[in-house]
């Protein structure tokens, strides 16, 4: 599909009601319209618990379900449909990565790698498996912008390395980690790769089967798909060695008093009644994306965040985190502005109706680390226009001298 | 609001759409319209991620967020809006109970009191908890009824109980269980009482407050809000108490490299990105709930259970399980046909549009205890029509002849 700013625009409803200049992306994504009327259909005329009823409809919805698990399987090219767990979010994603790999196959000695730029969803629940297990957290640093030399891998990997836990993309400096380097590292060891992909997913093809990653976490409401639903993709074989995580319904061949059997993946690790209508919401966001083209979506983002960046940089006061170039932001622009408050500068501009983020972002090692307590964040999606970006660059060129300031 | 059926009909919309007499609700109910326009409205005109943005949109997204815990916690007479928390579903809830309550406070010589009529999701988080634990599992036994009579009680509970989980109401037979009467004799032990709501809160009026339960578990899906959101109710002091289960985003007030300090309730329990849509729908069904009035509800459930039941009575080959009165099966009639496997009667009444449901329910120890290995189940809610239960009843009157019996 060729690009139509026109169409793509009003794809998004929520832009026909609110006259925001929305660019907080990496927090959320709005949704199109046709994420919203799958959601709807389900309901409206397929909706009964999936994988339980004999009956016409639950098939149906049983069907609806399974079709969803093979679109994001072929879509971050999964080898098999039973790779593909659905989870609410990202985070749940890394929970039941760290509750049921980390607390089960690690032990005390051994090392547990994460990058500095992690947000915390994948950082607290590799806290909880080190503590639980006596395994011992290192961490892996970077560079003021985001980049992580061959160096910084050496000094945290070593033959004590049992599991890698690496962000995609950085939530806060928008930077792409070397995830194949990092993979090639940690399988040396025989340590496994956790891919916490919820800032790339949107953005750029992703493919687990090149990645090789052991497991990869995202959300579907980063990437314009419904609340509620995420996604666990792991390789088969770890899935498989795995015990479940959450035990209820639907997950078990057998129970008795004392025991159970579980049942075959993927259904092990999804308990209870599944969000049907959030991965077939899911599907939708996906076969919008893919109607887009990463082509379009790429081409535009890196317009828009190029734009920006340069803009930005010449704005006395307003410093950039992360790199000097556009390509390493993925769309995220983290920004300070010399003698206001993160939280003044966010409130300033949704004075203007512009939403951007401000605060730690959930990465606060990383802040840390980067000596900023907290920073303003604007993320983009391609569906943002230059003339909000030039808005937005104008309000940004008041903020200093709304704050009293005189340059 | 008086009953009128068509009206309350209407606002289903599959109904519009399929043309199914559906009898599976103990699995899932129907949406009505208004719980897909309150999602819909909210991805339309109010979403951002809610708890962290300064701007106005996620201002408003917290806003609608927090107004559905409230009516929850309204709904449910809890004391507190943060004694509410938001997961997935019930199975979730069960689990977050077991790993973070079960887990932290339970200790070998511990018992844990199950009933023998758990759904799986109330009985494998609790063996899972026993096997960290060392504490054993002990079943509260029923009557062939569904009743728990005194002496049963006597048997189970000892000195040594610490935790009893325990249904509302029987996913099988229908029962209601005595939970004042379990509360009562928990509470005198200094046990907690986990109570799984999932069959009850869309047929009676449930108040936490007054059955004095310290957990409290059901899913939105089952009382005819969207999948994918359901709550865990706790009181303030264990919730307080206990360490987060899942561990990411917005549940932390600082981190640093070796550890965090944890929000405070009800966020400490909400890691990563809430379901705000699931959430706003959840408290839109609520209030088409309240808009019938329990009274309705009610009277009508009973009228078409009551009807159903004395009729399957009569018919030659049909064995209902569970107690002979209507008003101890909140409208679930699990049932035999003679000679004809669960799953070929679940087909046949499909072939007439007739949705139930076949298997073990997801209580295999029960079954086990009434020697079925399966059985077929017809759950209704208030919007059924006796048309429906007649077309039922002339179908259930057919098969044994349709599979070649002669009576």
């Amino acid at each position: 599909m060729a690009w139509n700013e026109t169409a793509h625009r009003e794809a998004f409803p929520i832009f026909k009601h609110q006259p925001v200049i929305y660019l907080d992306h990496a927090a959320t994504s709005q949704r199109p319209d046709c994420v919203l009327e799958a959601e709807r259909a389900f309901y409206e005329k397929q909706n009964a618990n999936p994988l339980r009823g004999l009956y016409e409809l639950a098939v149906e919805a049983t069907e609806a379900y399974e079709e969803a698990r093979r679109t994001v399987r072929q879509w971050i090219h999964a080898a098999l449909p039973e790779e593909i767990i659905f989870t609410r979010n990202a985070t749940e994603s890394l929970n039941l990565a760290a509750y049921s790999y980390g607390r089960h196959f690690l032990k005390e000695g051994d090392e547990i790698v994460v990058s500095i730029l992690e947000h915390h969803s994948n950082l607290l629940p590799w806290q909880m498996a080190a503590e639980e297990t006596g395994a011992k957290l290192v961490f892996l640093e970077c560079e003021p912008d985001g980049s992580i030399p061959p160096e910084r891998m050496e000094e945290a990997f070593s033959e004590r390395t049992k599991l890698v836990a690496v962000t995609h993309v950085s939530n806060v400096l928008g930077s792409t980690l070397p995830v194949e380097e990092i993979v090639r590292r940690a399988h040396a060891r025989s340590a496994v790769v956790v891919l916490d992909a919820a800032q790339s997913v949107a953005h750029m093809p992703v493919d687990v089967t090149k990645l090789d990653v052991d497991f990869m976490a995202f959300s579907g409401h980063k990437m314009m798909g419904p609340m509620g639903i995420g996604v666990l993709y792991g390789k088969k074989k770890w899935l498989e060695m795995m015990p479940p995580f959450l035990r209820g319904g639907e997950m078990i061949d057998s129970v008795s008093r004392t025991g159970a059997v579980f049942a075959p993946i993927p259904h092990k690790f999804e308990a209870g009644t599944v969000h049907a209508a959030g991965a077939v919401g899911l599907a939708a966001a996906i076969r919008f994306l893919q109607s887009v083209g990463w082509e379009t979506i790429q081409e535009r983002e890196h317009r828009l965040t190029a734009y920006a960046l340069e803009e930005m940089k010449k704005i006395p006061g307003i410093r950039v985190l992360g790199s000097e170039k556009a390509e390493n932001h993925c769309g995220i622009l983290s920004f300070t502005v010399d003698g206001v408050h993160p939280h003044d500068v966010a409130s300033i501009l949704d004075a203007d109706h512009i939403a951007v983020r401000a605060g730690h972002h959930c990465a606060q090692p990383l802040l840390d680390y980067l000596k900023v307590s907290s920073a303003a964040r604007a993320s983009l999606a391609f569906y943002n226009t230059e003339e909000e970006i030039r808005h937005f660059l104008d309000c940004l060129k008041q903020i200093r001298r709304k704050m009293g300031y005189v340059e």
